[in-house]
């Protein structure tokens, strides 16, 4: 079985995993106060040329974007993201089980316009009646999206110019950063998220990492008290200092960003596969998810070696799905893939 | 520096470390549904002589903790505990955050005496405005206990007693339950906690493993809802199969066992040091934790090359700390300490 | 000025603030376990042919919308509702506070059709992911709903159906029930509520009351520490037999039954009144809210003497709005309006 | 049965029956947006020489207290108060509901020394593990205190002191507040509390209002939001007015003062009453409740036609318990208490 089923069906790059094992038996302290993850700090600020962010390491996405948000609102505000969100889908309410409503707002391309959050937010606060609405106090958006697309440099600049006129924070989750950093065309760079969004996440679950999430948080406003919230909301590792040596690992002399560039380069091939099979694809993403649509009978000839994300139904007998590839997606799973791969024509 | 503060200073047990790195090109599915997470589950179960008790793995004690009492208490109950309970003074509110009541009865060398918890219960129930007083729903207690001390199994026995007379589960912390099989004289076993406990943890931890508790739950009433519960609760490891490979490796053949059998022996020379040296204790442990009373000059000229956990200050010019063992603690650290440690005499 | 933009502009149907009156100096019991509290609970029963309802007193509708779905679902489910519904528009994410997603779906007429909430349960459950998801544990509508519309009992019948299927509660919102139990073709009861739903409010602020909600609970897996709940989400009036006098008063000899009929044919006349004016209206409402289209310059001239509230625009030139009769609607009110109405034609 | 078991056993003063019986069909706009509730603000604001406090009216203490409570603190902050207070006991886990948690801290006379406190915090922030453990975010207490001693200026000031030197709020629920203005020899006044604590509230319910309680907020860091909150929390009543119409009529000439006198000197014979029966009390109370220690011959005795509440057992033949007076005490009432107490020597 090949599975291309999502970005995180391996362990860690094998440079990763090395740290780990080279510095196994080092003693250190705990809870991320350690040499390494002060290190993997310095690290990423230096990356992101943002020398006053505060960075922090947490175990997992949905535990971080918990923490981040919970930490961020007031009990009567909620996020904003679009209908799609992460935060909105697929993480078992862990939003609401911290107090706050999730405010999902129409998408495209699965990205949330400025002009919807602008709005939307224009009516609330005209709303004779608002207090009995949750008030909005932030804007979750991730980048990559859901279904693999990108905010531009643009659309990331008006999100945030709708934050400020609205005092919400934006907030940026990059559980697959690293993808859309290396893509074709991507003009959103570290130093610029860290300059537009309040606070975002650098993610290592699904880049390469064995797990370890990195939240960088530029605005002064967010800082207090966010440690609390990590050993409050579980997401505290007692030996941290794996988080730190593998963040460390990922950004001493550029690994994060090879990693990204390597499931790009896989993903060109993947999509040049499918085009060249003659299927069409439900959204043109420049990232590691792609999502042909295929014939029912093509999924059901691939599926005894081939492991793909169903996505939806797209008609009668053809459906949505998802192949990823990663950091570790290698030529001859590919090879596999394309000589198993029916033509359209038949 | 030698580290004695915590038993969590080093990574894991290299067998442990091993098993990942052996695995770690291998594609697996997520959120431990593999076949590693299969086999460790199937393997705890075993150890517990417990067929149709349900294994999760989590990540994190904090967490673990949170994730167990918030499934299995209604909004209205709340949750005793011995005053000293790690969820009632080291986890940051994490309960309280899942919207429960902590409720801290007196302790006896950090343990519950199950005569306290009936008298409170009684004195409850027979209250005419327990309406307006949270109702406990659950016993939480944790074996070793905060300070190293071990409940008997009657003592146990005796809690479960008063949970059932009063409609409560008994739920018994693990994190460092490695240690506590091991200790001379102790009486509790994997398949008397899995019979007598509605649900336990299995810590990985603090005994051997990168990180990772086992959740055992034997109380059908506790079982539903709990994999959406992890999710929620920001505790379910996308690669889920790490906890699994690591909690497979630890029972496969003993490991589990093995590694607390070693930090016992360890600790009984560390005890047998600090009492050679002429300096009492402050409790009786018969664990990894072990707490002399130390003069606070011999803390100062030790603290250079030792790392210990300062406990409470004792009278003028002593304090009480607490020394660990783990399952990685070597003779050479021991020979060290002996070799630095003035004796009480001078 | 007179006020249409609500139904709770007004204290208390006189005869209820007299019952008020009458009793005040009267020495009872507190929290709802006196005498007139529990003769009204027996009078709301029996008109509900349900004698073994539980039948409790909570002070306003958000407090008691939260309460009721706060304690029967675990933290893990969520509530869908049709997207117009009061819990997710208008209750400053009460629902979400007590740890819980408000589910939102598609609304016709401001009602949840049976189909849509089978369908999105259909899916729900056959998604491979729906660990991610939160599980939908209740539906919640409202009788009459946010634009005065009504369920008919069949519409009822298989929303019940829907969570018999899918293990969910059946809760009907009934804060303006008294309007829509009087209201012209309704074959909704109280007896069929108490048969189907699996609790329902009886709304008293809209109807009369001074204040106060009834809730009933058919349900027995709902009717566990519903007492604790109201009292920790602070909607347990120290003073609980000012419920009980007025709901004992509405509940004696119909006067529940007469304020809405009451109410409905004012509603009658002020739809009358717009329709012979020539004005349209953006819902067909049955009940005590009507929903007239009007020209702004009308609107505007209408401003000075009366107030009504606004609901959205609908296009350049006009707007809808809302109008509410009301248990204490006079005949004055209407003949002012009336007067005072330009026609369409001008 | 003559009730003294609490001092909500009647409904509302007369005059403030009178007030709502008077405006009943007067229409208003909701949500305490009105103009009675627009003057009452006023002349509480008056009343406490506080012309920049927020002034907002909710309906019962345990909602107050938690609004207030989950609206000030962040996430990862807890409120101390002494172990005797009302929102540890008996308020069923409310606090905890919104997710903080109660440190409770030992009592003296019912109240919390500030001493106490200071030390508490000073060990608190020199605590190198403070990050595991919930900050402290605000003082609560209570004046009168739940066994109706009273706190001095000085001893107020003394806590105040304390919150500005860990930044902490301090919060005074004034549910039964007019009973403590009243005491002989308090030096507490209305302008003192508006200058001292950061905000405290004025119980209406215990003194004389058919219920309410209004919140004083001088500090401007727990003003934003907090409408919201109070309708979140389920505490914003729809006739909002019906609030305002009663603490106008409470300030307007001093009501409130003289409701709060006349339960003194009522307090002043039933003390007397005990004391020349030869009965001592279990606390020294200046306030509206007396706890005298009655031989439980004498209670059941008593309990034919007296309601008292049971407090605690003194000894094998004798208990606490509670006596209040009210606002609505009348002389006949203690003329039968006089009447029908055996004295001590029988």
């Amino acid at each position: 079985m090949i599975r291309f089923d999502s970005d995180y069906t391996q362990g860690a790059h094998p440079r990763i995993l090395d740290a780990l094992v080279r510095t196994n038996m080092e003693q250190t302290c705990a809870y991320a106060e350690d040499g390494y993850s002060e290190e993997a700090r310095a690290l990423i600020r230096n990356a992101c040329e943002a020398p006053d962010a505060d960075v922090h390491f947490l175990v997992g996405g949905t535990g971080t974007n918990t923490t981040v948000i919970a930490a961020a609102l007031r009990p009567w505000e909620g996020v904003i993201c679009p209908e799609t969100g992460h935060i909105n889908v697929h993480e078992s309410g862990a939003i609401e089980s911290s107090g706050h409503k999730v405010v999902a707002l129409p998408q495209r391309d699965g990205k949330l316009p400025a002009e919807t959050a602008e709005q939307f937010c224009a009516a609330y606060h005209a709303d004779g009646t608002k207090e009995h609405m949750v008030k909005p106090g932030m804007i979750y958006i991730s980048q990559p999206t859901e279904v693999g697309t990108l905010y531009s440099a643009a659309e990331l600049t008006a999100l945030k110019a709708v934050c400020e006129r609205y005092g919400m924070f934006l907030f940026v989750d990059g559980a697959r950063l690293g993808y859309g950093l290396a893509a074709d065309g991507s003009d959103v760079t570290l130093p610029l998220l860290a300059k537009t969004a309040d606070a975002f996440t650098v993610g290592g679950t699904k880049v390469g990492a064995l797990f370890g999430e990195a939240v960088v948080i530029s605005n002064a406003a967010m800082k207090p008290g966010f440690r609390y919230m990590i050993k409050q909301r579980g997401n505290m590792l007692a030996k941290g200092r794996l988080l730190g040596v593998q963040f460390r690992e990922m950004f001493l002399d550029g690994l994060y960003f090879e990693m990204g560039a390597h499931a790009i380069e896989a993903a060109r091939r993947l999509k040049k596969i499918f085009a060249d099979a003659g299927y069409p694809f439900a959204a043109d993403s420049p990232t590691n998810q792609q999502f042909p649509i295929l014939p029912d009978a093509v999924l059901e000839k691939l599926s005894t070696d081939f492991a793909y994300s169903y996505w939806n139904r797209y008609d009668e007998n053809s459906s949505v799905v998802r192949f990823c590839t990663s950091w570790a997606t290698t030529d001859e799973e590919l090879d596999a893939l394309e000589a198993a791969l029916p033509t359209l024509a038949g």
